[in-house]
């Protein structure tokens, strides 16, 4: 097979420089034409390979009259002696302008000598969404059979909330994806260039909206300072009650869950091949921590809580020397095994509730917990894991380190939950991929988006390799799922 | 001369009109012609009642090509038996559109049924500073004489920093102003509608920018949570250590220099007629205080503090669950005699640098007063303030409260310190004028822009008597200058 590979990279390439050329921004309203072309053409190009297609409509996005594009359904083999792994990509892509400071038009795939293919969307999501279709397209042309029978989800609203996603999984647990055995995301990168990796953890967050209020409009601080209560007064007092300098969260109990760290996961965090400027993602930022492990376990084993922003609340205010009348506060909680996002928030609703009563301000308070997701933990010792591992090791010839991440990816945590499976998070590209590159929108959205590159690209040797990997992958997973299933 | 006024009332109803329909809006660049069209418009009018005009130029506006508008100057009358009075008002205006929800054209004059005279700058200071030109009508009229020698300084850039005036006076304090007795401010309005006053004092000012920078950009909360050091955590932290919930300053000597407030100012501020609503300016706010004398020491004669926001320096920011890479803390102190800024400076940075040491924190901390001006104080004593205060009682009938404005006035200070002559603020408009309505820019002017109104405005009453009280205060202060040359 890895001849076959080789002989059809002109094929493959092809066949995202049509894909890069669809700007299926979901962000933007006046891009969801494309996105919806995006769906079509994905759609023909699964169909050209047999894979038989159903595109599932998700209605309307909520609050708008726009219309969500669907999602691609896809079905290739129902072999009862092999096992039926879902496999999840996305086919949207974030924004991107060559005003943003793009090197090369970013819909247009642009190939350097030095082998990176460039364009919106290589890395995230449509070069490994392709290298699906590119990895059947060599066993089919090698005349040999697929490893497994594979169920596709598709989706083409990730970089925009993933509207419709959850609903749509629930609806079809019991019907599309009613006898997948495992689930493969391919929409990770490695945790550094020079470190591959499977993750197995994701942290969970907890957003939240601090507002106090004091009056009805902006005062002036020249007539009423000292005269009329500041809610800025009490927003700074309650944010820096949360968190200190050297990132410990102050809220008390919130600790008393966080699971302890072995001294497996230790020794092998301590050993991985981290430089100092993939672990700061080239931010310039200080670490916290002396060394490489304690940065990662602060990163992937222990909560944070960051203070975003403070906002004033009354619209067309401005003046520089205001005194604003309402304030929201934004900060977030990153959480990890065993901590409980119900508990958790009740213990930090009780600690600002009590700070605040402390502070005998004359102003109102209202917390609001805007977006709550648990952490996503799987354990590596099964088949699914071991079959990726073994991939990797066998593509790459390195053993990937198990790694976990401290973002939030929901829909992992979605499937997990919904369709009750073990989820594989599957690395194709690499973190200085710029896959959210430049000044994107980054939501809820994780993963490791801070590369700060002048482009989003993918290394031709990952998107070839990705179309060995899958196919290894599938391989091991069919020798694991029948001794497991012999067991 | 009373009957004089009422016949024409016509006259000076319609030179507000025309000076009403020149948009010199000196913070627009655009509209920096009609700011030199408004200049010429008065100068013309002061020279068909045979004043004596010069156009002082100021040059260009620091950092743009833009030519400022040149001050006005006049002189009326060289009588060695009269005082001479430096006349201050200014022709340019607040920005204003019928889209920012005017229920008037804001460059036409409009007369409600009420007799308010809605427009923009009317109150603010194209009323006031015609009611000048109409009281020298009226006395020409009436054929009676000035009772003073008049020097006008009439500038063009008030709303926008007063670029240049301190420059241009301290140019002229012995050119044009070498003989100037005593200045008069036609810049205030009453403390409240139902309060007529003469304020006698300004709080001072000091402008923070405080800049904590912990790494070049802005980093993914998810990714790097807990692992780096985040300059929103020591923000909040110094912010909250400023002031507290109920106003009090935390700036260790911040109050040791505060004069104490008198038995006889005590007993005066209480017995004020000023409603709940004025007192708290109809912001809606809170009041610390239990009682009116309470919040009036508050805003006069305590220093306080406000934190005004805190801003994200890194352009393209705005992810929301982002961790700033770099944020600038704006916050600004009203000061009182007899703190004296240079020294409060001292111990503010000195503060702000303890706490930032005891923080333990990685990140880089710079503090930078951008602003400092001093407070403002005259004692009523004097014969230009008893010539305000009688004039007032002449014409309104009620005798005026000595008060105090929270807000700073810089060029009030200026005035004082270059010419080193008693300045007086003399009141014309009403605090629900809407003199900086709506949502105007409001950097470091202060006076009472608190008003909420939908237009700006200027009852006819205070239109009119402005030209009666202008006479009788030159009145006034021929007589007392005269009584207190012979002392």
């Amino acid at each position: 097979m890895l001849i076959r590979v080789e002989e059809l990279e002109d094929v493959f390439i092809q066949r995202l420089e049509e894909a890069v050329k669809i700007p299926s921004i979901s962000a933007y309203a006046e891009r969801r034409g494309d996105v919806f072309k995006m769906s079509e053409w994905t759609a023909s190009k699964m169909r050209e390979l047999g894979i038989e297609v159903t595109l599932k409509p998700l209605g309307k996005q909520e609050g708008t009259d726009l219309d969500l594009p669907p999602l691609v359904l896809g079905r290739y083999g129902r072999d009862a002696e092999k096992p039926t792994v879902l496999v999840y990509c996305h086919y949207d892509v974030q924004p991107a302008t060559l005003e943003d400071g793009w090197k090369h038009d970013p819909w247009a795939l642009t190939i350097e000598d030095n082998g990176r293919l460039c364009g919106r969307g290589t890395s995230d999501d449509k070069g490994p969404l392709i290298g699906w279709l590119n990895m059947i397209e060599a066993f089919q042309k090698a005349g040999l059979d697929v490893p497994a029978n594979l169920v596709f989800c598709f989706e083409g609203m990730e970089e925009n909330g993933s509207f419709g996603l959850r609903k749509a999984l629930e609806e079809e647990a019991t019907g599309f994806f009613a006898d997948v055995d495992v689930v493969c995301i391919a929409d990770v990168v490695w945790v550094s260039d020079e470190q591959l990796s499977i993750p197995q953890g994701l942290r969970g967050i907890l957003f939240y909206l601090v507002t106090i209020t004091g009056a009805n409009q902006d005062a002036h601080s020249g007539g009423f300072g000292g005269q009329i209560s500041e809610p800025m007064t009490d927003m700074v007092n309650i944010m820096s009650s949360l968190v200190d300098s050297s990132g410990k969260i102050l809220v008390p109990g919130i600790y008393d869950t966080v699971q302890p760290v072995t001294k497996e996961e230790y020794e092998s965090y301590n050993k991985l091949n981290i430089s100092e400027d993939s672990l700061l993602g080239g931010t310039g930022g200080k670490s916290l921590h002396e060394t490489q492990v304690d940065a990662l376990i602060a990163r992937w084993k222990k909560p944070a809580l960051s203070l975003h922003r403070i906002e004033n609340a009354r619209p067309g205010a401005g003046a520089v020397t205001s005194i604003p009348a309402k304030l929201v506060g934004k900060f977030s909680i990153r959480t990890v095994p065993n901590m409980k996002a119900k508990d958790i928030n009740l213990l930090v609703q009780k600690h600002i509730e009590e700070r605040f009563a402390s502070l005998g301000s004359k102003n109102e308070l209202e917390i609001n917990c805007a977006h709550e997701s648990d952490w996503f933990y799987e354990s590596a010792d099964h088949w699914n894991y071991q079959a990726a591992i073994q991939a990797t090791r066998n593509v790459w010839g390195v053993n990937p380190a198990i790694t976990c991440e401290g973002g939030s990816i929901p829909i992992a945590l979605d499937f997990k939950e919904i369709l009750e499976k073990n989820v594989l998070l599957l690395p194709v590209g690499r973190p200085t991929d710029g896959a959210h590159s430049i000044n994107a929108l980054r939501l809820f959205r994780a993963a490791a988006d801070w590369g700060s590159t002048d482009v989003e690209k993918l290394d031709k040797s990952n998107y070839i390799n990705a179309i060995k990997l899958f196919g290894s992958y599938l391989r091991g997973a069919n020798n694991l799922w029948r001794e497991n299933k012999k067991v």
